[in-house]
């Protein structure tokens, strides 16, 4: 893609309105655009990285089994009803009638939803374990909508929702999800720590939130730092090993201010060891037994004909949260850097060019032309900006590698920088060949 | 996947209150399920072909230099008051109050708000022409929502929007949308034959609605058959081939009833290349020039420093319902095919297992990892049923290979069957050569 072409409305200053990193960032350099109060367009840059994060995510539910529906944003308010929670649920539910003065509602999670079909096909224990989820846009009607698409109205998730016959069953299908959630956010470069947190308003009795650590964040932690250490590299998608992972993970303390005991803290965790600090919710796994199924009547038949009701849980990612929380932890001393993975492209070349001699564009389109052959995706700048205005940008923009065609470059060689890196002069081959070996060490 | 695995609900009978076929077809084999009036679940059957229509539709759009983004599902009110729509849209518009009162509404369409976007960042006619195009959920609040998936209340859409500096510009993005429009529908495996439209309450002067033949349709049709003659192979991506193209289908008389003329149609066709059929709407093309630029104050600068309001064209592909057009198409005397392009799976395994032998699942299961090995997506029946039952049913599910391990199969050969045509016993090696190139053919 050439930039004079890209739909990329950058601003020349930091909003005023913006008071977090992310949501400057992502206005400063046009990713998207305030429609109104806390709802949002995406525009080309931003929705090319929550595409890549949602199919990170997509990718790894696939992988344990999970199964990919779609439910409708829009939802009858009949099923809250049969659940008790229409009446429980505040204001942050957007409450509609149709025109027919039907009561609907834009839904804020989906729990009725997805207990309605479970029970409306699985009849038998023969069915089950289930695992299904979806990506879907979800709205919460904020009073106070603040911090980009940190805390906004309408928002992507991903919602994912098991059906086991047992408690130990349910623990299982938990399990895959707390490792499916570790190598999502591992694969988006994250550090996450599962919390054991607080079950609230959604109820059950086994929960942990996703955290990454960020000074902006809203949930205040207290953990032991050793919880850092465990490496998931070591644990394989089969229950006893997952049993040990989730042993591993419980033997340090880490929880939110909701959980937080002080003197268990202290009790627990040697003066050394204490972290405590922010962060920010990435994801967050439930299991709440028949919560839901006894009142939905969501039961199954077991071999004898007795019939028990399905044991379920949830879980969460915030899909649009998460390109936030990745520039909140990615974007430091005004420089930022996606992860390759997620990156809007994998490779920007800026040629400086000068009044009257295009040589350097020249060149730059030779390489943009060999670099696209080898099927890396790459953005050239061909805005007649000053070098130091596009590498300033650049700094904003965060595409991993640049190769600057400008005084540095001569014959055959490039100056080619990784973002937070020394730059070296390498040759085309060079460069194609290293930007392709780290796709495929992180299998791009 | 083995179907044992699979969420899908699969109904023994025809449910009575589906009315058209494809209705009928997608509860019979658990592709969507009603929510409430109009709004529907997708379930993963359905879901998967829903999302390789959906890239289809990207892709096209990308090949033409059409930028996606995302706008949001929510509007405000505001912007309609603007372009003076928000009193003339009736009651499909489902209009809702936030918690602080202010007047929202579920985007039944998104020319204001794309404007919008379009009106705060580009400000010279140096940024022109532009292509913005989202897929996003849109709703009509239908006051009889019938058929399905076909006229439901909630549905996915491809919209798209044109912004160029003249007439004789904008016609030629409305070219390169005709000819993405065609190139899809092909994909699709359908025949989609543009014709002359009404340019309705949206205003204008240019538009085509994209029509595929159906019995079930709910437009009229009045065509001149040899139309279907035109070879869209012929036309190039550049606006000379494109003109042509455009040239060569405005021969043909091919209106809707809303712009059927007998006296016209008797003149312009002869009674022997009278086609008078019925059809379904797949997609709709409009050219409107300054219609919402002019309220909406979408003005750029020339340059000489003079305004112009900037000339708009709006493109729309019904994604969701394509999956219902595409089955009303492909579905006949009983038997569904998918086009390989969207098929749910590409190959289904189909053993005959007996009581204490499971020979048949043996091999079925050795074959199923041969097909994975290959990048073939397939579907294994491992269930109990008799073969015949399993037949039938795989005739409703409409995936276009079948590989059935019955009394046909000896030693190395296997029945295999494309839907529609006779079987022939193959070997592993030739089934999946045959699949294989077939996937090569269409560009899979």
């Amino acid at each position: 893609m050439y930039l004079s072409k890209l739909f990329i409305p950058i601003l020349k200053e930091n909003p005023s309105e913006a008071k977090i990193k992310s949501h400057q960032l992502m206005l400063r350099v046009g990713m998207i655009k305030q429609s109104s109060a806390g709802i949002y367009s995406w525009l080309p840059l931003g929705l090319k990285i929550m595409k890549k994060i949602e199919n990170i995510v997509r990718e790894e539910q696939n992988k344990i089994g999970a199964q990919e529906l779609l439910m409708p944003t829009i939802q009858s308010a009949d099923i809250w009803k049969e659940s008790g929670r229409y009446n429980d649920y505040g204001e942050e539910m957007l409450r509609i009638k149709d025109r027919q003065g039907r009561e609907m509602l834009y839904g804020p999670t989906n729990e009725e939803l997805i207990t309605e079909i479970f029970r409306a096909s699985v009849k038998s224990y023969k069915s089950l374990p289930q695992s299904l989820y979806h990506i879907q846009w979800k709205f919460r009607d904020e009073l106070r909508p603040r911090f980009g698409v940190m805390r906004c109205r309408e928002f992507l998730m991903k919602d994912a929702y098991t059906f086991d016959l047992s408690d130990e069953d349910a623990v299982k299908s938990y399990n895959k999800m707390f490792f499916a959630y570790l190598k999502t956010f591992k694969r988006l470069g994250l550090t996450a720590i599962p919390m054991a947190a607080d079950t609230g308003p959604i109820g059950g009795n086994l929960s942990h939130e996703f955290i990454i650590l960020a000074e902006t964040g809203e949930s205040k932690i207290y953990a032991d730092k050793r919880i850092f250490e465990v490496n998931t590299e070591n644990f394989k998608l089969n229950d006893e090993s997952l049993n040990e992972m989730r042993k591993k993970f419980d033997l340090y303390y880490a929880v939110t201010d909701e959980k937080f005991n002080k003197e268990d803290f202290d009790k627990k965790v040697i003066k050394n060891n204490h972290l405590i600090t922010k962060g920010i919710e990435v994801g967050h796994i439930f299991y709440f037994g028949d919560k839901y199924s006894k009142p939905l009547n969501a039961f199954v038949d077991l071999q004898g004909g007795k019939k028990v009701a399905v044991k379920m849980g949830s879980y969460g990612i915030g899909v649009s949260r998460l390109v936030a929380a990745i520039i909140e932890a990615k974007f430091n001393n005004n420089v930022m850097k996606w992860p390759l993975s997620v990156a809007p492209y994998e490779t920007v070349i800026i040629p400086m060019i000068k009044k009257n001699d295009n040589s350097n564009l020249k060149k730059a389109e030779n390489l943009y032309k060999e670099l696209k052959k080898n099927n890396i995706d790459v953005l050239l700048d061909d805005s007649d900006e000053s070098l130091s205005a596009k590498l300033k940008k650049f700094e904003l923009m965060g595409i991993p590698y640049q190769v600057i065609v400008g005084e540095k470059s001569k014959e055959d060689l490039f100056e080619f920088k990784e973002i937070d890196k020394e730059s070296e002069n390498l040759t085309i081959a060079k460069i194609v060949n290293k930007v392709i070996s780290e796709k495929k060490r992180i299998d791009l």
